[in-house]
């Protein structure tokens, strides 16, 4: 907890109840965007949520209307020539089954054990109010707020956000900001604050490879007739090699080094290949030679199979050898690596590589651009100063793994980059049953938020 | 057809009216030995198999029990030093579906084009008729039979025959023979009668690869996480070499060289690789290299994967690492090879090869001997002139890549060779919509049955 004698540390410590309680009523609204039976309850939380804005003191509170669920908006401008936050949000959740697995019901918020157990908790209406709590610290306590500040919370983000790109191009101005903070991944540890600065982009193929035109009995055609099991098997064998480098030419291209201050830092956490084998209950791990488990998840592209099926997959045995054997194949990518170029790349490869026995399909679905700050950009140093001041220890930088398209959108829409402040820990059950986030950790993300402000008003970015 | 002023020309030419109406009263009865509504009609058919026995001249008929369905049994016996033939066919059948598919209804027996149509018409209704028909026009001619016939038609073939090992340990002493003969196997081709002397055998495994304890995300996992999917596709991929060898230790220690007549006489026939590969509707092959499209398919043995599952198979994209994947293998075997040999071979490979990280199950579901007789073996050589005979032109010795686990029964059981004398052809559609069997061939197999008898009693054998 920040000092209960200081800003902001007395105005949390005075108002925490009152914190709690409003993100108890939060909670309770079964905002779930999957489904359409919850429509209204998103509805009636993007108006819950807009009152929080004006409460707060945001001025300018709409809910701004897309193709889809409004996106509520609020700011505080205070002087144009301050440097200007965007906060993003959403105040949509994932649906709540199984719900016989949940010790208290996910729409009746509980307390236990210091947490509070709800749908939503931390992802992501905890973490949304802690950064609207520290704007109303600001604006109560009549503390100078040191930047200018825009929020939009959506309402799509578990459907993957499907009117937010429109909604972006049709509000470039109004978003108009120098830097956009997210509370939507996880800290490191209940022990290590950090801070997120990048995130993997992907890209997602299906491959098909196709034998005979029809199934065939393998015991009066087996020999001879192409099986595209394993032919399948062989062009996936084909895709990295002993070191597990992956072998795509020109894979590997546009990766850059980490630089040295990162893998010292990678290097002095407790984490390495045993410990996360374990946390992940493997007997081994199959990452690239000569990189530490964290840059190979953080910092460095992979590829995996993500599905793979053909022929018989029941019970028992059947002697057939399959016309077709299908996969799902995505990469991983990192900064300043192209999905485009990587998609051809792979495209390439695998063309110039299916046995010639074989037909192929290839499919392509999504695909998501990795984004990142440098570890010098003046947001990242004021991210750093407040998450370690705010949670006691010294923060370090983290990349994260998964890709999270939205921001990808956010930076290149607006042309800023994205500071990933998350306050939640990995095992706050996040579309799981049992969600939950930490009220220690909640007041010291609203602690977080304020210093970072602080912090940014007093970096390069001022001048 | 055979002379018909010659004996069994005359007799089959006199009586073929009534040969194809009952036929078509066996062909009538719905003995669809898998399905537990249709108990009725199995038990109805092996009663009038039995009468057909009897109206034929056998003697000693009787529906002998088992567990399951009886298995019909008669016999004549001319002469207790003459050759001894044991001829084996089922009367139960394939289930229908789909019947939308059928021209004319599958139990209601129809003739177009010279074929008759319905289920059971060429498996194996039909050519175990045209062995009955064979006798009774020795007998119905006063033609002395020169061998002893004995013969069992059982009902659970197409529900791979659970009855019959013990039917067969009960029944040694009555079953004794000097060679097997069936007839539930096809010819080559419709301008090339052949005589089949070889089954492969078969091993059949499922194999599970284990990385993480549970399912992962793919981008926070993704890199040194262990991916069980291209676990699997390399081991899989070391199964077989460039060459399309097995690389199993030992895999082919035991298998023997074909004798060169056995080559020639493939090599002479119009079948090779191109053409197989447009029979199967395949760009390309992936036989083993160095070996004729037919000696691959008879007379090497081989491995294939049957299915493969693991990950996401549905529609679209999912980021996830599976935990498991798994995949079904088989390996087929032929003549002198140890189902249990290769399949420890193939445990011991399998086991030493699984990629470190991953946790392997290994389950082996059926395995079955190969089989095989000798070109020069006495009953060979009858079995051979025999069908040239009664199809105008030299028949040749074929293998036969698929497995009948009964045939290797009866030869361990009774310690005799099998003769597998088919009538019937590949485009037959047994266990398809519109089964069929050729009247002519019908008629011709009858003769093939009694010259048969009439070659093997001037054989090596009844010396």
């Amino acid at each position: 907890m920040p000092k209960i004698n200081q800003f902001p540390g007395a105005y949390i410590a005075e108002n925490q109840d009152r914190f709690v309680d409003e993100m108890k009523q939060l909670l309770a609204i079964p905002s779930v965007s999957t489904l359409p039976d919850h429509a209204a309850d998103c509805i009636a939380c993007a108006t819950f949520v807009a009152n929080l804005l004006v409460s707060a003191g945001f001025q300018n509170v709409s809910e701004l209307p897309t193709k889809g669920m409004p996106v509520v908006y609020g700011d505080l401008i205070t002087d144009p020539k301050l440097p200007t936050v965007l906060i993003y949000g959403h105040y949509d959740v994932q649906p709540a089954d199984p719900l016989d697995l949940w010790e208290t019901p996910p729409f009746r918020p509980t307390i236990r054990d210091g947490h509070i157990y709800a749908r939503g908790a931390s992802d992501d209406k905890g973490q949304i109010l802690a950064h609207i709590k520290a704007v109303e610290a600001f604006v109560k306590s009549g503390e100078p707020l040191p930047v200018n500040v825009k929020i939009i919370i959506e309402g799509e983000e578990e459907i993957s956000s499907p009117s937010f790109s429109d909604f972006l191009a049709q509000n470039r101005e109004r978003l108009q900001a120098d830097v956009c903070l997210v509370s939507d991944t996880p800290m490191l540890s209940a022990d290590q604050p950090s801070l997120c600065t990048s995130l993997r982009g992907i890209v997602y193929f299906e491959i098909k490879l196709i034998g005979a035109s029809t199934d065939l009995h393998s015991g009066q055609n087996g020999g001879p007739a192409p099986n595209p099991i394993q032919g399948l098997a062989q062009l996936i064998n084909q895709l990295k090699n002993e070191q597990n480098h992956v072998t795509i030419p020109g894979f590997y291209d546009d990766v850059l080094p980490i630089p040295p201050q990162t893998r010292s830092s990678i290097e002095a956490l407790p984490v390495n290949a045993q410990t996360f084998a374990t946390q992940i209950g493997a007997q081994g791990l199959t990452g690239e030679s000569g990189f530490h488990v964290l840059e190979q998840l953080w910092y460095r592209p992979t590829l995996d199979c993500n599905g793979i099926w053909g022929g018989f997959t029941g019970i028992g045995s059947k002697t057939v050898i399959p016309s077709e054997a299908s996969a799902k194949i995505s990469m991983r990518l990192v900064r300043n690596q192209d999905p485009q170029k990587i998609a051809t790349a792979f495209r390439s490869y695998i063309q110039a590589n299916v046995p010639p026995a074989f037909k192929l399909e290839i499919k392509e679905f999504h695909s998501g651009a990795p984004v990142g700050v440098d570890a010098d950009h003046p947001a990242v140093k004021a991210g750093l100063a407040a998450v370690t001041k705010a949670f006691h220890k010294q923060a370090i930088l983290q990349g994260e793994g998964g890709s999270i398209p939205i921001i990808k959108l956010l930076e290149s829409e607006l042309n800023i980059p994205t500071i990933l402040m998350g306050f939640n820990l990995p095992n706050d059950a996040i579309h799981a049953p049992n969600e939950r986030f930490s009220l220690e950790r909640f007041l010291n993300g609203i602690a977080a938020s304020v210093y970072f402000m602080q912090f940014l008003s007093q970096s390069e970015l001022a001048e």
